[in-house]
C-alpha cells in the first residue's frame, strides 16, 4: 500500500447490513481506504479485538432546537443532541427544518442550518417539515430545495399548527413524485383525536394516562389506510414514521402484499414504553407522552415481529426534547396541567440503538444485521445519504461504532449526554454498548465520554432517496 | 272464520325471507288476516294459480322532487316516482328529506312532507339527509325528530354542498347512538375526487367517461374504512350505501371479521353497468353518470358474490332521475357540458327488482329467500319499519306482488312508468316480472299498469331500527 | 273454514328464521293448516299466550345406539335419546348409520333402522358414516341410498376405524357431487393426533386434560384447510361439523370469501365448555372429552361471533352419550384409564336449545330468527327435511316447541331425559325452556315431563339439500 | 501490504446483499485478503473495469447424476453440470444425494460422493433427500450426518418412491428441530395429483399439457399450508422449495404474519414458462414438465412480486436434467407417451442467473442486492456455507462472478455447457452475462467459455444453517 493510513482499526469483526467478517479497517482523510489483513503501517492503531465494528447509526427522525408555541422550548440544541447521539453509537442525524405556516420553506431551511451551524459534533442533513403547501411553495421552493439536496419532507395528519388537509396531501405527493423526493407521514386522524379529548375534557378526565385514551390505534390506523390510499393515487411511494402497534402495521402489511411501495419507520418507545407508563405517579406518566402513544405489550410483540420480518425498513428515536421539571417543559408555564397540552414528546437519541441492540439481536429478535440495516444502512439509502454513510465499506465515511456486545449498563439520566432531565428508560439494564464511536475516522465518544468537537460535523447534502 | 274476507288470493307460492310454501293469503282491512287453506269466503278472490306471491319491495334509496343548484330538475316527483315503483312490485319508498345548509332539519322535513302529500300511491317514510348538523341541530331537533318517527338519516363524506367533515360525522353519529338511530354513509373521497378531477380538468379529460376516473375504487374504499373507524370510534352500526365493487367490500368484510356492525346496501348498477358505459356515443355516456360510477365486470361478480354471501343487507335503487335530452337534467342548461357538472344520478325505481331477479334468483346467484330479504325484509327492519312492511304474515299490510318468475320481458323506457326519458337499461331482457302488485290489499299495477291511486299511500312513522 | 282443527295454538308469537307476528295456529292431521286470526272451531286448544311459538329443532348431529369397541357401550338408544331430544323442545333428529369398515353400506343403514325402529318418539333421518368406500360402495350402494333418501354422509379424516385417506375422500366427495348429497366432515388430522399423543404419553402424560393437548387447534385447522380444497378440486359444497374455533373459522371464512360453498357446524360444548374442563378434578375431567376438545373463552367469543355473522349454518348437539361412572363408558373396563382410550363424546341433545337460547339471544349475541335458522330451518334445509320440518307454516308438520323465553332453569342431570348419569353442564342456570313441545301437532312434552309415545316418530327419507 | 497477492482484480464495483462500492479485490490463497485501494503488488491482475463484482451464485436446488427408475437416465452428471453452472457465474452446487426406499442414508451419501469425486469444477455440498424414514436412520443415521456436515434434507410430499406420509414428516422435522438442521419440503398433495391423474388418463387426456391440469394450484396450496402446521406443531422453521404461484404464496405470508419461520424458494420457471408452454407442438411441450408445473403470467407476476418483497430467500434452478429427443429421456424409451410417465425436470445451472438478472435487476423488479441475496448470500447462509460462500467479504473464498451488466445474449443450447440436448428458453435474449466466473480465485469461465479443470471443486462440509 502506497500511502500510509492515518488509522487502523484492528481485530474488530466487521457487521454490515449483509456481512460479518474478521478484518482490520484502514482509514485514510476519514474515509475507510481498505479492509483486509496486512494493511501495512498507520499513524494510529486502535485495538478493537472482542469488538463489532458497525456502521455508526443514522438517527433520521429527531427535534433538535424547533420552536414551540406557548413558551415551551426544547432541551436540546444540536451542540447537545449530537453530543447525545454520538454517544449513543449514532454519527449522522437528520433533524427537521420545520416550516411555520405562513414562512417560507428556504426561511426555515436557512433558519435551522443557523441553529445547526457551528454546534453538531457529527454530520446532519436536514427533513423539511412542509405545513404550508402554498401554490408558490408546491410549484418553486419545494423543487429547488428537492434539488439542493433537501430530498425528505415530513407531513402531518394531526396537530393544529402543523396539519395538511387530503388535497394538499395530494398535492406534495405530487411534487414527491416528480422531484424523486420521499415523504414521511405521520398518521394520526385529526378530528378523532380533537373529538376525543374533548369529550375526555368534559368528562374531566385529563391526567396523563388518558392521552392514550385520545389517540386509540384506530386513529392511527384510519390515517394510515388514507395515507396508504393517496400514496397509490398519486403513485408514489412514503414513508410512515413512528408507528406504534398492530393495527397500522396491519395496513402497512395489506399495502405490501398489494404490491405498494410504503415504507414504514418504529421507535424504541414503542418496544419498550405502555400507555401504563402514562399513568405513573401523579403527574410523571407526562414523561412518556408522544404521539402516538405508547401501547401495550401484545402490540410491542407485534413491532418486534414487524421489526424481524421487515415490515419496517427505518429505527428511529424520534427525539423530542423537553424537560419534565421545567415550566417550559412538561410541567407547563402558565397552563393548567391536563395532557392535551404537555409538549409531545420523549428524549431518546443515545438511548436509541443501545435499547434495539439488547431486546433486539441479544434477546433475539432480530439478527445483528437487521440491526444494522434498521438504524444505518436503510436509513442512509432512504434519504439519499448513502454510500457515504449507512455501511462499513472501502470509500464510506469512517463512521464507526464499536461495541461491546456483552457490555452490561443500567441507564442513568446521569450517564447521558443530552440536556433534558430525565429518560423514561431510567433504572433499566441493557446489554451491549457502543464503547467506542468514530466520525470521520476521529474518537467522537469513548467509555460513556463524549471526546469529540462541537462544529466538527457537517451538513450533507442527500441524493435522491434509494426506493 | 267470523268475519268474511275482503280480498282472498288463491294458488300462490308465499316466498319469505326464509320459507316457501303454499297457501291462500286471506285480506281484512288491508292487512294480511290469515295464510292457510279453506279459509271461507271474501269479497274478492285473485286466482294466483303459478305465481308467486312475495312481499312488496321496499326501495329504501330514492331521490324524489329533490332541489337541485344551477337550474337542474329532477324529472319525478312523488305522484311518478311511486307510480314506477308500484309497477315495478315495490309498496314502499323511502326517499329522502335533505337539509340544506343553514335550514333546520324540520323545516326540511316539513317541505318534503309537502311534496309528497296527496301525490304517492304506495306507503312512503324518509331519511333525513343531514348537511348542517350545527349544535342546535345535533342537540335538539335531530333527537325529536328520531322520536317522532324518523329514524334514519344520511350523511355525505363528498359533495361540496352535502359533505360533513370527520368530526361532524362523529358528532352525527353520536347522535345516533344516543338515539336508537341508523346512519348511512356515501363513502367517497372528497378531497381526492376534487384533486383527480381539476387533473383530468387540466389535461381537457372532460368527457363522460372521465367521471368514472375521477373516482377510482381507491376513493371509495378509503372512506368506507374512514366510516368504519368512526363507527368503531363512537360505537354505533352504521350503513354503507351503494358500494360498488371489491375494494370497499373488503374493507366491510374486514369489519365483520372484527366483530363489528357495518351494514351495506349495492344497486342494480353496480350489476349491469360498467365503467365502459359512460363512454358510449359522443355524451350518451352521461345517461350513466351516478356516484360511486359502475366499475367493471371483475367487480359486478365481486357484488354478486357479496349478495350472495350476506355481505350485503340491502338491495336497493339510488334512483335519482334525470332527463338526458333536457336543458334542466344531464345535457346541462347554460353550462359546459363535463363530467364534472353533469347531476349524477339514474333512475331505476322500476327496473331494481326485476334486474335483480332476473340475474340473481333466475340466474343462479341467489335463493328467492335472499332476494326477499335484501329487496323487503332487511331494509324494512334497518329502517324501522317492520313488521308492517317486509313481509307476507299475520297482521302485517297486505303489500304484495304477485311474480311470473318466467315471464320475459324486454326493457324500454316507453314501458316504463317514471317521467324520466330513458333508461340505462333500454333493450334488456330479463325474465321474471311482478305481474300484479297490492298495496294494502289494494291493486296497483296489473300487467304492466299502473292502476293505484294518487294520494292512496300514507306516510309511515318509522320505529327504531332493528339492528 | 270448511273442517274442523284438531288442535288450535291461540297467542303464541310465532318465530321462523325471518318474522315474528302474533296468530293462532291451526292443525289438522298433524300438520298446519292455517295462521290468522278467527280460524274457527278445534276439538282442542292450547293457550299459549306469553309463549313464544318455534319450529321444534332439528338435532343434525347426534350419535344414538351405535356400537363401540373395547366393550364399551352408548348410554343412549332411540328411545331414551330422542325422548330426552323432545324434552328438549326437539322434533327430529338425525342420528348416524355407521359403517364398520368391511360392512356393506346397506347393511349398516338396515342395522340402524332396526335400533330405530319402534323406538323413537320423533321423527328422525339417517346419516351414513362411510369408513369404507369399496368400489362397489362407491359405484352402487352410495348413489341407491342416496336416492333412497339417505343424501347426506359423514365422513372422518381422524380414527383409526373410522378415517379415509385423500384419495377415498375425493372419491366419496365426487359421488355426492354426482347424487347431489351432502359430505359432512370431521376435520382433524390423523397423523398429528397420534404424533403428540404418542409424545404424551411417552412423558407419562396421560390424564384427562391432555387429550386437550393432542388436538391443538392446528391440527382442525389443517385438516379443514385440506377438506375445503377437495372441496374446490371435486366441485361439491361440503359440511364441516363440530368447528371448534378460531382457526378452522379463519379457513372456513377464507374460504368463502373466494366464494367457496363451504358450510359449518358447531356445538354448544364449544361455547360453554373450555379445556381446562378436562383438568378438573382428578379424573372427571373425562366428562367433558369429546373432540375437537373444547378450548379457550377467546374461541368461545371467537365461535359466538361465527353464529352471529352466518359463519355458521348449522348448530347441533353432537350428542355421544357415554356413562362417567360405568365400566363400559367413560371409567374404562380393563383398560388404562388414559385419556388416549376414554370414548370421546358428551351428552347433549336436551340441553342444546335452551344454552343456545339463554346465552345466544337472551345474552344478545345472536337474534331470535338466528336461533331459528341455526336450529331448525338450516338444518333441515341442508339435509331435505324442508319443508316438512324447519319452518312453521302452511303445509308443515306441526312440529312446534312453545318457549317461555323467560323462565329461569338451572340444568341438573336427575331433570333431564336421556340414560347418561352426568351432563357437563350440572349446575348452569340458563333463561329460557322450551315448556312445551309438539310433534306433529301431538304433545310430547310438558313442562319438564315427557308425554310422548316411544315409536310414535317416523323414518324421513330425505331429498336433496337445499344447498 | 507484507505478501504479494495472487491475483488482484481492479476496476469492478463491488455488490453485496447489502452494500455497493468500488475498490480493487486482493486475493491470495484462493481467498479474498482485502478490498481497497492501492493494495499492492499483486502476482496476477485482471482489469474489470466497467464491470460488476458479485459473489458467485449459490445454487442449492440441482440434481445431478441422480438414478431414474424405468431406464430413465439423466444427462448431467458432475463434470457436465458444474462446467455448465459455472459457466452461468455459479461457483457453488448443493445438489442431493438421494435415498432409494431401503437404503441406508449414509450409502446413498457415499454413492454421490463417488459420483461427484474428482468430477466437479467448483465447489459442491449435498442435501440429502429422505425417503425412508426408519427408525434407525431418524435416531442414528441423521444426526450422525447432520454433525458430519449434511445440515439439510429433502423431503417430498409426493412421488410414490420418494412421499412420506404426515407421521413421517413430523418424525423428519423432530430430527431437525433437535439437530439445528433445515428441511426442504417439495409440496404438492400426492392423493390429489393421483386421482386427478386418473380421471384424465380416464378421458384419453394424456398429452404434455395435461401434467399442469393434474397439479393445479390447490395442490400445491393445500400441501403448503400443511407443511406450515407441521413446522407450527414441531416448532422448527422449513423451506418450501420451488414455489409456483400466488396461491402457495398466500400461505406462506399467511403464516409469515402469525411469526413463523418459513423460508421459500423459487425457480426461472416460474417467471419465464407458463402452462401454456406444456401444451406447445406435438409433444414438444414435454420439454417444460416440471412439477410444480408452470402456471400462467398473473402466477409469474405474483412469484416476481414475492422476491421483491422478501417473501423468498432463495432463487434456485431445480436443475433435473432430461434429454428431449432420448429414449432414456423425455420420448420415454418402451413406455406409452403419456405425461404421467415424462420423468419431471428441465435443466437450468448456466441460465438461472442471467435470467433472474435481466428480468428481474433490469427489469427494474428487484435491486442488485436483493439479486445477490437470493442467488448466493442468502442460500449460502440458509445451508450452512456462509462466510467462505455468499459473498465477497476479507476471508471468504475468492468465488467471484464479473458480470457485464449491459451484455445482451440471446440464449441457445449450442452455446450452453450442460449435456442437454434442449433449453427451454431458447431464444430468449437476455441482458446481462457473467463474462468471467472465478471459483477460489481461478478462472473458471471466460467470455461464454469453460476454462476451469474438472475436479478442482471439493467438497464442503455445511455448518448448523443461520436461520
Amino acid at each position: 500500500m502506497a500511502q500510509e493510513l492515518d488509522l487502523l482499526i484492528t481485530g474488530a469483526e466487521i457487521i454490515t447490513a449483509a456481512d460479518r467478517f474478521s478484518a482490520d479497517i484502514g482509514i485514510r482523510n476519514g474515509v475507510i481506504a481498505a479492509l483486509g489483513t496486512d494493511l501495512g503501517p498507520a499513524r494510529e492503531t486502535i485495538d478493537a479485538g472482542g469488538l463489532l465494528a458497525l456502521p455508526g447509526g443514522v438517527d433520521a427522525h429527531c427535534h433538535l432546537d424547533q420552536p414551540q408555541g406557548f413558551g415551551l422550548r426544547m432541551a436540546d440544541d444540536f451542540a447537545s443532541g449530537s453530543r447525545s447521539a454520538a454517544c449513543g453509537g449514532t454519527t449522522t442525524i437528520i433533524p427537521f427544518a420545520a416550516q411555520i405556516k405562513g414562512q417560507s420553506l428556504r426561511a426555515a431551511v436557512d433558519d435551522y442550518h443557523q441553529r445547526a451551524n457551528g454546534k453538531s459534533c457529527i454530520d446532519y442533513a436536514f427533513h423539511m417539515i412542509v405545513s404550508d403547501p402554498a401554490p408558490a411553495i408546491l410549484e418553486q421552493e419545494l423543487p429547488a430545495l428537492i434539488d439542493e439536496g433537501y430530498t425528505s419532507f415530513k407531513i402531518y395528519m394531526t396537530y393544529d399548527d402543523l396539519k395538511l388537509n387530503d388535497r394538499q396531501i395530494l398535492d406534495v405527493l405530487d411534487v414527491a413524485r416528480q422531484g424523486g423526493a420521499l415523504v414521511m407521514v405521520h398518521a394520526e386522524n385529526s378530528d378523532c383525536i380533537s373529538w376525543l379529548t374533548d369529550r375526555l375534557a368534559a368528562a374531566g378526565k385529563t391526567t396523563p394516562q388518558y392521552h392514550a385514551t385520545s389517540r386509540p390505534q384506530a386513529v392511527e390506523r384510519e390515517a394510515t389506510h388514507r395515507a396508504i390510499t393517496f400514496s397509490e393515487l398519486v403513485d408514489v411511494p412514503i414513508l410512515i414514521v413512528h408507528v406504534s402497534g398492530s393495527e397500522a402495521i396491519e395496513q402497512i402489511r395489506w399495502a405490501h402484499q398489494r404490491g405498494q411501495r410504503i415504507f414504514a419507520e418504529t421507535c424504541p418507545q414503542y418496544l419498550y414504553l405502555t400507555a401504563e407508563d402514562l399513568g405513573h405517579g401523579h403527574y410523571e406518566g407526562a414523561k412518556c407522552i408522544c404521539s402516538p402513544p405508547p401501547r401495550d405489550s401484545a402490540n410491542q410483540d407485534a413491532v418486534w415481529q414487524g421489526l424481524a420480518q421487515g415490515t419496517f425498513s427505518v429505527f428511529s428515536s424520534d427525539h423530542a426534547p423537553f424537560n419534565y421539571d421545567d415550566p417550559q417543559g412538561k410541567k407547563l408555564k402558565g397552563r393548567e396541567q391536563k395532557f392535551q397540552y404537555i409538549p409531545n414528546g420523549i428524549p431518546g437519541l443515545e438511548t436509541r440503538l443501545p435499547l434495539l441492540f439488547s431486546g433486539g439481536v441479544n434477546g433475539g429478535r432480530i439478527s445483528l444485521h437487521q440491526f444494522v440495516a434498521l438504524t444505518s444502512t436503510q436509513p442512509a439509502k432512504l434519504y439519499g445519504l448513502y454510500p457515504r454513510k449507512g455501511s462499513l465499506m472501502v470509500g464510506s465515511d469512517a463512521d464507526i461504532a464499536l461495541w461491546d456486545p456483552k457490555r452490561q449498563v443500567t441507564i442513568r439520566n446521569s450517564m447521558l449526554h443530552h440536556d433534558v432531565d430525565y429518560t423514561p428508560y431510567e433504572g433499566r439494564t441493557v446489554t451491549g454498548w457502543p464503547v467506542m464511536t468514530l466520525a470521520r475516522g476521529k474518537l467522537v465518544s469513548k467509555d460513556f465520554e463524549f471526546v469529540g468537537t462541537p462544529g466538527a460535523g457537517a451538513f450533507m447534502r442527500c441524493d435522491k432517496p434509494m426506493l
